[in-house]
């Protein structure tokens, strides 16, 4: 038996937590049964994705239950073991909680070497954190050399991730952070070639600052928080750019979530959720004009394809029918019979 | 020299166009000159894109200017020629504009062959709509056989095709129109298998028959009007989704576009831009880690990538830490040491 403190959910936050949503209790874990082994805690990381498992909300992963310990990724060391693969003294990381001593069965835990950096590294530039940041910038934003890239919470655990990988990819990367420490910072020892601070601006003087850092436009934003930063980043950015939606954090805690204003609630959805969601314009594809015809022309000919058409007739009656149909007002194709056929 | 009428823009909508905003006029056209062909139009189309056109913003394609003829996909008669290429008696579509007759130098002209179908075909289910119908289908949201899809406009020259174009895909396909008499047609001869009113509802309530019209969830949403029907639709897209952004008509008029209410603004730029926007989760990807180790492991351990953490001592420091987190408080990697090293 091992005497344990923890960190538990007392209650659920409205709007932001306060220190009488979590407990700190001792429990008494038993001694590792077989196949178990138990962890004494180094390190807990803190994560923003962790205020979102404190409401009681369908997202992607379940909510933390009331009376439960608070999830989080830590490092411990290996201290009893019944396990063929975790032996006592090695260093391990996991999503043991918010507590002092965890018991697992090896389930998403990974061995750490201590040889090739510090320890704390596995929650933070060589764990989750830094794989996010590596992920993000290559395979969700496909980030090229020679492109400008945006990075909002640029020396946090992940921006400041992104912002170091992006500059040794040879990028042009601009941070915002809050604060003219945090910019400092990010400019000094992150590579960054600018670091605008949000908290100076709006979102319209931001986007001038926007402009300022990176004349040439925006090919890729790495979006940690959403709100203003999104807002002003967004009439930056080029045609083809790309947005990694990696996180919220300014809309967490529910501010400005409503009816009336629904921009937190549709890009709250297409992160937990995962969506694609792509601009295009015809005009860039007209290429496959041919492929196109070849495959839907014969389904029009036989009639597999059907055909409704609104018509106007007369060129003289095209507004009137444009005005209408901005209101939904035709039915199918609208077209303006202007001359006769022959 | 020849005799048109034309219409044009004679001053710039706020809000809704009004018939003050057009002109029609009559303008004479001089005779072809060399490489150049004469065609007398037959079929005017009328595109949602076109109210764009009639504003002074920067968009993909430069505004009409004030006293120019408004631009316009048509289909004619070519009835002089001095073109090698397009010669008298040839059907020809292309941007002619809101006019009776165009000059050409056959730049963006294609062809029509009257024998594969009616001529007006060329601006509808075989021309642009059409194509960006079948674009956005299938190399923009990548859509599969046996896959939910919601077609807002569903009955329009791009949501209809998109309906057929589904069905014959094996997708089950959900339209979204304004009006009985519109949801009707797309289930009795677009192939919908059901087609919603978004006259008879609020977002929510839509959201609520989306959800018994597609109980398995949606995977695609093919977007063309933005709105209350976005944000219905994306409160039920499954894990993995995709949006197509093909037009936003409901915002088209700046209904809505306010520094109050930014997502009009921000889903006008995605489409405009052709942005990508993505979100993840990166539990999603973690089979790279042992890839993402490789790679960054020995940039940690040279120095060539900074590590900056934040400490919190002690596990009952852990929610002050937290809460502070969320609102900026940290810099870099946020850790609470639990232990001691050893």
């Amino acid at each position: 038996m091992t005497q344990t403190r923890c960190i538990t959910l007392s209650s659920r936050p409205k709007g932001s937590p306060v220190s009488e949503n979590f407990k700190l209790e001792e429990r008494v874990l038993p001694a590792p049964g077989a196949g178990e082994f138990l962890v004494r805690i180094i390190w807990l990381s803190l994560d923003p994705y962790m205020r979102g498992r404190m409401d009681d909300v369908k997202s992607y992963a379940p909510p933390v239950a009331i009376g439960g310990v608070m999830e989080g990724g830590a490092v411990g060391e290996v201290i009893e073991s019944n396990h063929d693969e975790f032996g006592v003294g090695e260093i391990v990381t996991g999503q043991f909680g918010w507590t002092s001593h965890a018991l697992s069965i090896g389930e998403g835990v990974r061995k750490v070497d201590p040889s090739v950096a510090p320890i704390s590294t596995a929650l933070g530039v060589l764990g989750m954190p830094g794989i996010t940041a590596w992920v993000g910038l290559n395979e969700i934003a496909g980030a090229k050399q020679g492109e400008t890239i945006v990075v909002s919470a640029a020396t946090g655990a992940v921006g400041g991730m992104v912002c170091q990988l992006a500059k040794a990819k040879g990028m042009r990367v601009i941070g915002v952070a809050g604060g003219a420490e945090k910019c400092a910072f990010a400019v000094e020892h992150l590579g960054a070639d600018a670091c605008l601070d949000h908290r100076a601006h709006h979102a319209k003087s931001l986007a001038i600052e926007i402009k300022e850092a990176a004349p040439d436009g925006v090919d890729v934003y790495f979006d940690n928080v959403g709100g203003k930063t999104l807002e002003a980043v967004l009439t930056r950015m080029n045609v083809g750019g790309r947005i990694a939606v990696c996180g919220a954090i300014s809309w967490y805690s529910g501010q400005g979530i409503s009816e009336a204003q629904p921009l937190p609630a549709v890009w709250r959805n297409i992160l937990t959720r995962r969506l694609r969601v792509q601009g295009f314009i015809i005009f860039d594809h007209f290429h496959l004009m041919g492929q196109f015809q070849r495959e839907v022309g014969p389904l029009v000919c036989s009639g597999a394809i059907k055909v409704r058409e609104s018509v106007a007739e007369g060129l003289e009656q095209a507004p009137e029918a444009f005005m209408a149909m901005l209101k939904g007002g035709n039915f199918g194709k609208q077209l303006v019979r202007v001359g006769p056929d022959r």
